[in-house]
């Protein structure tokens, strides 16, 4: 029986979140891993190696009928020689690059005639924009990491460089839309998110976005398309947005599955996972209606409790429309250990936001500031 | 990390479903297989054994926290042999015995005050049910095997002995409900699932039931969580009814996932196969509510092609809503390989049969008869 397998560079939770649909679709899925209790290689087929180094990713790929990421941190400069030695790698290293390098991001957006904050490379020296801004690590830095509010020249003189600089906008909300792209393409994105950062990470998401009127919904997704065929996706990825008035301002990107998608595992036709199987393996695209009237997803973070199962039952008793997800990674302080979503019909999502809320404070144990 | 460890006796596709919701949940899953490259196998930690043996079982339940099935084979005395030497099985060998004896079965819903169709226990002579009748093993038939309609005295003098011999319905048409019980006796049905069998083998099923009158789905509840109550169910459990009139008449039980509630996985909140590892790990059950007007199933048999990834591109690209589901077992001729499922909202459900039945057709090539 001939059926393709998917490589996926990196064993954490995004890649273990695949393997359900690549179970349902029959696909074999091979994950690289940094160590064999990384959470997806405890329930996948799994090589350990070093991602910056070519030998061990091509004596990952060579049986590999697509190789595909779970994280940013393979250097462009492996994913290049990945394919000039022939590895079919989605997304391409000229499309990744938009997610490991921000400075080529935001350049890119202005190209595309999409909305930017202001921004500008900072090599030190003074800087045009007005403080507080925001600076940025142009490449490696997520959740909250790699990423400053600085106040002053001091401040700004202090970090190393070089350095994104960006206005820091008075934004009255953040949201993202998850788009996916097939090489042939095809494009379809999911509702738009709302996503609600605490210290910089997400923390929880609301599908759709409460209020956001239809001219803004259909604005989210042309952004999202117009970036995915800008830059030649093949995959899913996620746009993050600020949303301010009337306008919607690019944030960051991520050229692979991503938090704010991770309510499209039971609240839409397609989850982002399945769609990113699809889409890396050139099969057509799946639908992506949301199939309840909201889906709230909380991320759960590492806490007081050693271990979350032994949460399940109080809670599952409380909720029985509760969805869990256990990562099985162990468990470090602020760490994101796994999320729940619920779907809601005919209610107010306060009422869903409240019983995620309490989700994440019961599985933590509380007190994960 | 202390997680729970479910051990499954049995590697086939039911095994195989109940991975992504373990997964989901965290809990770690083993399956006893009769070959390494059992459906289930393929994906999982297994142990291949004999499941006749009760060694081989000892050595596969020590390390499991509790041992459940994914079919009927395992003997009765050497479910007892292990509860005897401590093995916590679920469902337990005093329940699962309705799902092994067909004779046994018919007496217990007697019992029960359900209805029944007539019966009796065959051992050779004449017989006081008119002809033609249903003969069945009671033990060990499945999907069409081990039961025969037999014309007259004669062919019924061919068969081996003993029988149960039921009367011959002329039953409108068949509707299975799936239900859970926990250990401590909390119990959830879904909602009632018409049925169509041909050949004995269950082709599509369509949820909701159409045009069943609201009493008539109190009734199948009703029913189904009588049996589970009264036999002691832990676990999830098939009742497949006949539907005559205005009556319900039980016939066959299964005590396990099964195939009329595969549509539970995309089309209620809770699958029948998370619920069942809820179940039987002394959780809380999860709700049951389906999430779509129509839920369509239909199953993909062995047929003329000899592979179905091959066909994906044609029938994904046709409906974008269809969501594939692939064994990887072998393809044998009628044999149960994978199965699709299309939900519905605001339809008429026989444009959904009809999309069903062109994909069965599509991906198994057709002639499967």
């Amino acid at each position: 029986m001939r059926v393709p397998k998917v490589g996926v560079i990196g064993a954490g939770q995004l890649a273990r979140m695949m393997i359900g649909p690549a179970t349902d679709l029959g696909v074999d899925i091979n994950v690289f891993a940094a160590s064999s209790d990384d959470s997806a290689a405890l329930i996948s087929s799994f090589m350990v190696g070093d991602y910056k180094n070519i030998e061990d990713l091509m004596a990952f790929a060579k049986d590999c009928d697509v190789v595909t990421f779970e994280h940013e941190l393979v250097p462009q400069s492996v994913i290049k020689d990945m394919e000039s030695l022939g590895v079919r790698v989605y997304p391409t290293g000229n499309s990744f690059i938009y997610s490991q390098d921000k400075l080529a991001m935001r350049e890119k957006i202005a190209q595309l005639g999409l909305l930017n904050p202001k921004y500008e490379r900072y090599e030190g020296g003074s800087t045009n924009l007005a403080f507080p801004l925001i600076a940025k690590v142009p490449q490696g830095g997520y959740d909250g990491r790699g990423v400053w509010v600085i106040a002053n020249q001091a401040q700004l003189s202090e970090l190393p460089q070089p350095l994104l600089l960006e206005e820091k906008l008075n934004f009255t909300r953040e949201i993202a839309v998850m788009v996916a792209r097939s090489p042939s393409g095809e494009t379809k994105a999911w509702s738009p998110t709302l996503t609600e950062q605490c210290d910089g990470i997400c923390k929880v998401t609301v599908t759709p976005v409460p209020e956001l009127p239809d001219d803004l919904i259909a604005e989210a997704n042309r952004i999202a398309i117009t970036i995915a065929d800008g830059i030649g996706l093949v995959g899913v990825m996620a746009v993050e947005l600020f949303h301010m008035g009337d306008h919607l301002i690019v944030n960051e990107l991520a050229l692979r599955p991503h938090n704010s998608g991770h309510w499209t595992i039971e609240g839409a036709i397609t989850s982002q996972f399945e769609q990113h199987l699809r889409a890396v393996l050139d099969l057509p695209l799946g639908d992506t209606k949301r199939i309840a009237d909201w889906a709230v997803m909380g991320n759960i973070l590492g806490g007081k409790h050693p271990e979350i199962f032994t949460q399940y039952e109080e809670l599952m008793a409380r909720n029985p429309r509760l969805k869990l997800h256990h990562y099985r990674k162990e468990i470090k302080k602020g760490r994101k250990i796994g999320h729940v979503l619920l779907l809601g019909w005919d209610c107010d999502f306060h009422e869903l936001v409240d019983e995620v809320e309490f989700a994440q404070d019961y599985l933590s144990g509380g007190s994960h500031e």
